[in-house]
């Protein structure tokens, strides 16, 4: 049974993303930009090397909803994701989800979610609504 | 080069995401929510089949702008997400991306993001920022 759930529980997940799972990712989701998958023209660009697709990178918020807060049975509503800097390859993020609002009518969660990167930079951060 | 962008471009692209494809998603993204992956729990959830995972529907935004509009060398700034109905696995979704925003000041554009499924219901809706 699940917990009780309050504001300002938190949970998090760390991954790195390989070229092996942004060529896996691109291939499945149809996304093949040259940013992800051109050595060169990842070099070219003012990120001057590869990145992982910033939705690939947001699908970690969708994995700590559904299996860790709320966990398993939780459906998601609403995400907004606001891209602040680039994820290198390879390179280890911790995304984390918190929860800032429980509604008293419904059985409807808002949280805060975060994406950091190994020096602790924002990469990705938004809000996700989801019911439970 | 890329022919000049104006508001009320529009791009888009069909897909069926299949059982193959949802387990590879949820292996790279290690969302393994069983609303996706099992069969029975899928069976006896309020949608009574296996459902997509929203994040891997949305990514048909992400490859419509960075490959079609605006096109290559786009950078995603942010993107919002209203997950309103579920994609079953095998359903065909139509992914569609709108300019209806372009600054003066900066390279920015706005576009609208809306999936639907086969009947024409709207299944994702939301908005994405890019640089071009």
């Amino acid at each position: 049974m699940r917990k009780k759930l309050q504001v300002g529980n938190i949970a998090s997940i760390q991954k790195i993303f390989t070229m092996e799972l942004v060529e896996q990712f691109a291939e499945i989701s149809t996304d093949k930009n040259p940013f992800h998958l051109n050595e060169e023209f990842g070099k070219a660009s003012i990120f001057g090397q590869r990145i992982v697709h910033g939705m690939l990178v947001a699908s970690l918020f969708s994995a700590l909803l559904g299996q860790k807060l709320p966990g398993e049975g939780t459906i998601y509503l609403g995400q907004t994701l606001n891209f602040k800097k680039p994820v290198f390859i390879n390179e280890e993020v911790t995304a984390s989800v918190e929860i800032i609002h429980m509604r008293d009518d419904k059985p409807i969660v808002k949280l805060k979610t975060i994406c950091t990167n190994s020096k602790g930079e924002i990469v990705i951060e938004g809000e996700a609504v989801v019911r439970i």
